[in-house]
């Protein structure tokens, strides 16, 4: 993840509020005026603990704006539909890196037809362009998108907007900030049988981070009597990382351990859980709940 | 799944009784008397209708033999502690095969030697061989599953076992005998939205099968407005078949769609869900209720 | 629910565009001109088939309006801290009727405070009055809802307050509005036994319909082989009302039946789900999902 | 819940084995070997902590005995069938009370002949009384249990006879020691917004106590950031009792307050869960999961 311009949270909140705001600037498309006002004294500064409350501090100084100003912010984002291969100059080296990565070049022309034509309709019905926050999307997720959002209303599809602006804001923060391993979360698991109504003991569990869907092991886990991880966190420190992971939970061999009377080829055997990371300095707990029938997972806390 | 001696269920039911008992008589192990007590004469064989009914005969046999007799069907089964690479002479060919997919062979010397220890105790303490349907299990299964059932009371071990039993029966029938296309069940989907408190529209899904973990893409679709797959069911007639498989619920681009504020990246995106089908003849339901942040699944009907 | 003004929705689809726009220009806060801009001709009136039509139609009035006169709509709404004691002479008789069921009467002198002073910050950060859909709202909601309000950005507070006014409008059009048989919705249930990987069949259940949280009994049922209601819907035709209901399930007896070992004082009983029908015209499928320990329920389709 | 012979666990843990044996010797009905062989020595009785412990040696002696015996024990269960009005002088002072809060003396002459006719077909089939743990049952649960439970085959209906005979000793232990402080379990509860993707912090949750159905209000809690209630446990020490309780989880109001776009009559507003505590010692979290239209709950740990 970590890019050229990387720099340590501990070094970042240790700069002048002028330095904080020169290094910031670019966090928001073409808005320094974010930064600026975000970060205008040291008291400011001085209060900074972590991440998110860099991040919060400039999503305030954007609710704070006028309209006019939040509209010109959109304005100043490029416009999707300009694809890699047809005009990719406007855009600054963040949004060009961020583009590449949805595969909009692979477009089919029908598909590229259908974008052109609905992207049209909605900076005619909006004045703004299209926003979407786009590292983690593919060309499906960017039509599926704009279909359904030039239908909004113009109150919705703003709100809808402003939010895609903080995301991609936020993006840009958790590329360009190092964090020390006291500021890092961390992940855990729980299980559950809600047939026995007891914890899941001694059943294995797996965990993988995906890379563009290519799956590297990281550890395999057996639960301990309260149906919890033997050894703490599955993920903590620097191995804790914003991305994208998967359990696999051997559920099918829980059952057969505690007299469930399971089919041949049972119904539940191997259970996948894929989640995303995107908070670094957050608990995330991705617990199963499950019987020999069914399951449900869930963000914990 | 087809073996040499695979027999049509029409061709089947059109047996004479004692040509059925033929067919039938290695599905309980060593204990041609299940087929012949199950199958007296043409009225019983004039009742059946399905592989169901066929199993359901053949296990009211044995529920109703006496205890000896089922204790005895119990010890006619192989010792799964004789693995292949010391002694398969005394196994069924039926059972050699399951064996060999269970990967017994590839315990390591502390694992066979906790299982021959565990073994020798569950023999002493039940007076029978400990009994694992093991198609699909693997070495972890059967070594999870002997360390928990030992110490079951010997009421709750025999019931265990003779499940056992009539799984491994029922894997032998569906092994054996072909469904005509009529008699073959299906599968369907349905996709909630629990935040939305409505039918999740417009979703992408794909099917895959999984063989030996490996998927095998199926086909993909898009839910209608009632949440279902447009073009009903998403496996139906001879594409029916008993095994693995896995839905992929494109559930991050869904929520895109819906002005839903989820993160860069998204707690939810891809989920996926794996599922066994045991039994050919039946509906199989497999839906999934979806928030931004949870979802549960479960065999519906 | 009956009220004087009541029409039924057949005649009222009959008026003309004039007659509509008199008879609905009350169902928007001292507001005329979204009848008025909702029903302009003949041929809009002749394409209402349902409520809903009738709503769906007002509400893209309200949404293609200006920015100004979608403040203006939202000022024109009555202060709710003005209270009955206080002063309801300036409230329309309809906002005057939802406001006593709120029993906003019945503040404490310090509740009242903290009421005065949150909604004069309000007033003054957002320029127009606070909006909350009362009718089913006790001081608890209107408190809770105006602290966390106040804190919203301007943009999501806007859109906030106006779904407040369409919901308004929409209470107000299922109260002045009589449906015909045919156009009325249905309840719906279905009960999975999520341990057993089946229908729940033979679940005793009953449902009560709540008034100000007291329970009238309306029936009982037994789930069919397929875990549903025996009998078809549980409410159909003018028994289908907008108001609050409950079904209790026999979760204890069902499981007691299917061999399940449950406890003397079992965690699961009696199973109530409570829940609102707000739209006349819909189906409402209310199921359950459950185990011996676990369960639940959605709004289905 | 006390009666006459109440005594302190640590009481009960100080007795010599004679006394311990004669002490528990009508746990078990009319088998006073149970106690005998459960506790033989010094040894055994110095061993114990808790009330589980007591009852986990018991069952265990009973697990441990032979075939005769087991059966011996059920026989000299009373039969539920010679209900009060027509016979109860063959049923020891527990039975007789816990037959009558089962009002099977309220059953109508067509239940009782069915009744009756089953109890027969029961008794003949099996061989031993029909055994059901009555305290909490209504005839409806009486009548549903043996319907179902007369199918079964011979050694699943021993299975769940000798488990509804450990459920009976075990009501009798709760009811005859009382804890001390120390030993007393506790009641959690956390609530989760899945489609914030958080807990719910500030919502409003009520505990009743359920009596023969009728609610006794316990306190009113508000949840902390973290979902769960502010001021720890709900219950514990001594106002931690066997019996049924219910949650109301002002859910309504919550998402009200999160900018959640619910409905006038929202579709969930006041949600109870009910569930019994069924185990003094024990921790019971009992959670709630839930997006606006949709919820889960479950036996956590």
């Amino acid at each position: 993840m970590s890019t050229p311009s990387t720099i340590l949270l501990t070094d970042l909140l240790s700069l002048s509020p002028l330095e904080l705001q020169a290094k910031l600037n670019g966090i928001y498309e073409h808005s320094p005026w974010v930064a600026e006002s975000a970060f205008p004294d040291e008291t400011v500064v001085q209060s900074l603990k972590s991440l998110q409350d860099v991040f919060r501090v400039m999503k305030k100084a954007v609710g704070g704006a006028s309209l006019d100003r939040k509209i010109t912010l959109l304005k100043e984002h490029p416009d999707l539909c300009k694809r890699a291969a047809v005009d990719m100059e406007g855009l600054t080296a963040s949004s060009r890196e961020e583009q590449a990565k949805a595969k909009l070049g692979q477009l089919t022309e029908e598909e590229y037809s259908f974008f052109t034509k609905t992207n049209d309709e909605y900076r005619s019905k909006f004045g703004f362009p299209f926003i979407l926050a786009v590292r983690n999307a593919t060309k499906q997720t960017v039509l599926q998108a704009i279909k359904a959002r030039v239908k909004n209303t113009y109150e919705r599809e703003f709100a809808a907007s402003l939010a895609q602006v903080h995301k991609i804001a936020w993006m840009r923060l958790i590329a360009m900030i190092d964090l020390p391993e006291s500021n890092r979360g961390f992940l855990t698991c729980h299980v559950l049988d809600t047939a026995g109504g007891c914890p899941a003991a001694n059943m294995r569990i797996e965990l993988y981070r995906l890379n563009d869907g290519r799956p590297t092991f990281i550890q395999s886990y057996v639960t301990n009597e309260d149906g919890r991880l033997c050894g703490g966190p599955a993920l903590k420190g620097n191995d804790f990382q914003v991305g994208t992971y998967q359990w696999i939970f051997y559920v099918g061999d829980y059952f057969s351990s505690t007299n469930v009377d399971t089919s041949g080829c049972p119904f539940l055997n191997e259970v996948p859980i894929q989640f995303g990371i995107d908070d670094p300095e957050a608990h995330y707990h991705v617990p199963l709940l499950v019987s020999p029938y069914g399951y449900s997972t869930y963000r914990g806390s």
